[in-house]
């Protein structure tokens, strides 16, 4: 099974492992197993002693994330670790109750407690079966896969010597910080390649109200190549978002050189983003370009359908392109929004309450915004050790993560030309000097947990 | 509500906190919440800013340990802290689903995560409505409770600022250490006492199997003055259990007064129930009359009623008196079990085989024996941080906790002449120099944690 345009490499096994569904009610109605997949590959390990390098997989095809994360296998080949990349489940092909897993009650077994849970044991039995006990684990995750990172080694240090935690908002989505950064971030890339760019920006949303103001639709339609006119405020409000979230993800994915990670992405997007921006007469017209580049990269597409396209959710890149967005709909619970005072977006406020009311509607379940934080340490992290929490300076995410390191072994590192999880990806020519010094730094790091931990192992008699 | 001997000191208020009812899955049956019952004295407070001195409660009322824990209250006279006793659920009247709470599958939300996620959030909400947000918090708890404030610590460290871990038998209960251990520590603490007096149980329940091998069942109902004549192996086998019962239950609450914890009991219990078999021409009567010590302390009794008096289950003290049984019976998973070779005491196995039909038959769960293990760190706790392992050297529990030191913050208090978390009652006359000095170094430790965490905040901008 192949992605991209490039064939894996090194060559993973995909593979099932029979999971407890329910690890936390023993009498509940997943009283059994599910199949959860993974991949695996033993090509570069130092068999029964070399560590074991483990993703923890996040919201999507577990493919998608091992076909993005060269730098492990690069670190692996190095280190003489055996990688494997498990898919978080209800993603991919690792759903609990098959088809019937988004149904109520059975979504209810999707949350991060069971994530954790399902590589705690992955990891333990995998140990056995391959005999590798005396293995130190490193896990590994990008943005919610390295939330999940940081939290393995939280709760399993026993299990996990160490973890680094790739553009992974651990702050923000624990509810600490401000609802505005998000798109002020995001506004930020577009600022920094040139004010101009993002005054452009500006004013095409402007006068794409200008327009909805006078429910002139018509024009709206022609302008954005809409496959059906838009009638209502709600048509419009949905265009903005799918707008809003084309500069979002160029500003996320600018990266040096083109990639097919959550759709196809030119390099350095917010250049090619800004360019066309400023180089349109109508800027009407430049704005719908600039979302072609996201939307439309092959130049297939005729007209642009709002609701097929994007789909909004809380999660400010909508729930959608190739990602499970049904699970991922259920999973996230953020509340950011644009203010067109910090940004450069048009108001869409999204308020706490707002959620609440589609979570109980649509799920059934009412969020609790305090959780994250109260399970998983909020801002207290000072009594972790060996974690390291990469970011990106041009990634939106970044100012919801750690940036400034908590101690010797809680180590924040900033990627200065870097987007989102730019560090985990295959060396590239086209590589910053800012990444390569810092996947040197994490490489370092990680072999020197390893040591640490091998030589514990053998004081303990192993 | 009064329960012992005296009156309660201090006047704890008795409150009920809202609790949800299922922390970890939101479209399940448990979809409210449940009046979970707490106790608190504000009496010593300095209020806004003293520590907060929070019992994590364990399997049974929290009376029980409120008014058993004297030290807790003593100390925070000293230290000026909030005192709060949490009852744990499904025990005393913290029911999540009232009566039905012990059915299937109403029982599902009966785990050690639920538990502790419990008490985080009622922490957590509690500081803010009582205005105590800056006050630092510590856990305490005895055996099984003091299991549970270890794990406080280890999961929300952003939460509980140190723990008191009192006789905890956090490696055994986790399946680590040996499943003869337990009953070869009951037996040397009468061994200790006096070798003949090991000898004269032994002797005992030698003519005891005797009889029974026999079939003489009319002699074994009129030696022990049971209600009904045996008639069977079962039930030679539950009396067996009951008198292992009563010595185990000795060993464990050896104090050097008399108690009313657990059933009531003589000062110095090991000391009168040897002095018992020694004491008595006929090995069986000195068998039934030591039983006595602990079923019919009061002699209001006329006959023993092998089913009632003692309830078997993976406990090796029995589910019953007073604790709440059924739920204590869900819960336990141990599987010591006595060898007639290292202890003083029948043959009588148990094996994680016969605990697994036994769950799947009663509860229709089936046990997971690494669970504890892998959820709780195992034996790899040193990267915990902030706790107290006390332990006394007469309690059988204690060589299934942490008997060394980890590091100088995981700390270790052997108490010489203690038994079962003697440390955490209140100031006695005939307490033994090891368990002063024991309390005085807890004491000193815990003040340096309130201080440390005091800092901690002052530097956060509290």
């Amino acid at each position: 099974m192949f992605h991209g345009c490039t064939d894996p490499k090194p060559q993973f096994k995909e593979k099932y492992f029979p999971q407890i569904m329910d690890h936390f009610n023993f009498n509940s109605m997943g009283n059994g197993t599910y199949e959860q997949r993974y991949l695996i590959t033993d090509e570069y390990w130092k068999r029964g002693s070399g560590p074991i390098f483990f993703y923890t997989g996040n919201e999507g095809d577990i493919w998608e994330f091992a076909l993005n994360s060269g730098f492990i296998t690069e670190l692996a080949a190095q280190q003489r670790a055996l990688v494997i990349f498990a898919e978080h489940r209800y993603y991919g092909k690792s759903l609990p109750f098959g088809q019937d897993s988004f149904n109520i009650p059975e979504v209810g077994l999707l949350t991060v407690e069971q994530a954790l849970a399902d590589y705690a044991i992955m990891i333990t039995e995998l140990k056995q079966q391959l005999g590798a006990s005396a293995c130190p684990v490193i896990v590994f995750g990008g943005s919610y896969g390295g939330m999940l990172s940081v939290y393995m080694r939280l709760r399993y240090p026993n299990i996990v010597a160490g973890a680094l935690a790739a553009s992974a908002p651990i702050l923000s989505t624990a509810g600490m910080g401000e609802s505005k950064q998000f798109f002020q971030d995001v506004t930020s890339d577009f600022e920094n390649y040139a004010p101009e760019c993002r005054d452009a920006v500006r004013g095409a949303f402007q006068r794409l109200q200008d327009l909805a103001q006078i429910e002139d639709y018509g024009r709206i339609q022609s302008a954005f190549s809409l496959c059906k006119t838009p009638s209502s405020y709600k048509d419009i409000h949905q265009l903005n978002g799918l707008l809003r979230n084309a500069f979002t993800l160029m500003a996320m994915l600018d990266y040096p050189y083109s990639t097919h990670f959550m759709g196809s992405m030119p390099a350095n997007p917010v250049k090619v983003a800004c360019d066309t921006m400023l180089g349109g007469a109508d800027l009407l017209h430049a704005l719908k370009d600039t979302a072609g580049i996201v939307y439309n990269s092959t130049g297939d597409l005729t007209c642009f359908d709002l609701y097929t396209l994007y789909v909004e959710c809380a999660d400010p890149t909508g729930c959608g392109l190739g990602f499970n967005s049904l699970a991922w709909d259920y999973q996230i619970e953020m509340c950011f929004e644009s203010n067109n005072v910090s940004d450069m977006f048009p108001l869409m406020p999204f308020t706490e309450k707002q959620r609440e009311q589609y979570c109980s509607k649509r799920w059934g379940v009412i969020p609790r915004p305090g959780w994250l934080k109260t399970q998983f340490w909020g801002d207290a992290l000072s009594t972790a050790s060996n974690i390291i929490f990469s970011n990106g300076d041009l990634d939106p995410w970044a100012n919801g993560g750690v940036r400034k390191s908590l101690s010797s072994s809680l180590i924040a590192i900033n990627i200065s030309e870097g987007a989102h999880h730019l560090d985990l990806r295959e060396a590239n020519d086209a590589d910053p000097a800012s990444v390569i010094k810092a996947r040197k730094m994490e490489s370092d790091t990680i072999a020197q947990w390893v040591k640490m931990e091998e030589r514990k192992c053998l004081q303990r008699g192993f």
